[in-house]
């Protein structure tokens, strides 16, 4: 089993982005960033990946959200928002997912994530649970949290 | 061309979602509520559809976002978030997704959504263009916006 890393963003890693489905204006964003600094890597980023056979086959993306703005923890308190958790096709069913979000959970802080259709059980396995939906902070997601 | 009408929530309009493929914690928070409540329909409904053949082939979730809410717009106004567009399989190409998304704009406010990719082009042939990404405010969406 491949571990989990940070990643750096740069050109390649962003090139490499562009095999996942979950690509959109986050990506874009980094890109124009770099360009228009004309630097070659910004260690801001909030994503973590998994590489085997010398590539990205998945990754994620962790932000921590501070107390004063958390909604689902009581008490308010700094967590983790997980998104873009995927899995390049080849590479499923062999833990990678599972060990990313292990590693989002071996950081300590509690975590929220917005689950898509045919993910629950996965993260129902691992720990979380779905909140009570509420309409005007939810606007259609799916919020799961899982605490330490 | 059928009319998009604001949908009564009940337990018909309910069974009529499981179609759609973004049926999650909204819709069961609605059925939990309504059984607790032992009422037959709720009117804080915020989904429009369009029905053909006898039943719902479109839908979209409408939601109003108070200005001192919002984070998009600059003055800060009223404006619609938009989410779960989707249309039903076998009833695509025929313009109920384009038809959807006029009727939220004849509705006078500004318009925020979540676009996914492949829907780039539908929503900006409606007039929407994407927003300056902020990872704080965005985490991982990709937003786009329209202006009336």
């Amino acid at each position: 089993m491949s571990q989990v890393q940070k990643l750096r963003i740069n050109f390649k890693t962003l090139e490499e982005f562009k095999k996942f489905r979950e690509n959109g204006l986050e990506e874009l964003a980094m890109h124009e960033e770099m360009q228009s600094k004309l630097i070659e890597e910004t260690s801001e980023s909030p994503f973590y990946g998994i590489y085997e056979d010398g590539k990205l086959v998945a990754r994620m993306s962790l932000y921590r959200i501070e107390a004063k703005y958390d909604r689902y923890f009581d008490p308010p308190q700094d967590y983790h928002e997980l998104w873009k958790l995927e899995v390049l096709p080849g590479y499923k069913g062999k833990g990678y997912g599972s060990a990313l979000v292990r590693y989002a959970q071996s950081l300590g802080l509690p975590i929220k994530t917005n689950v898509r259709l045919g993910a629950q059980e996965f993260f129902i396995r691992l720990g979380f649970s779905p909140v009570k939906y509420d309409p005007a902070r939810d606007r259609g997601e799916n919020p799961y949290v899982w605490k330490p």
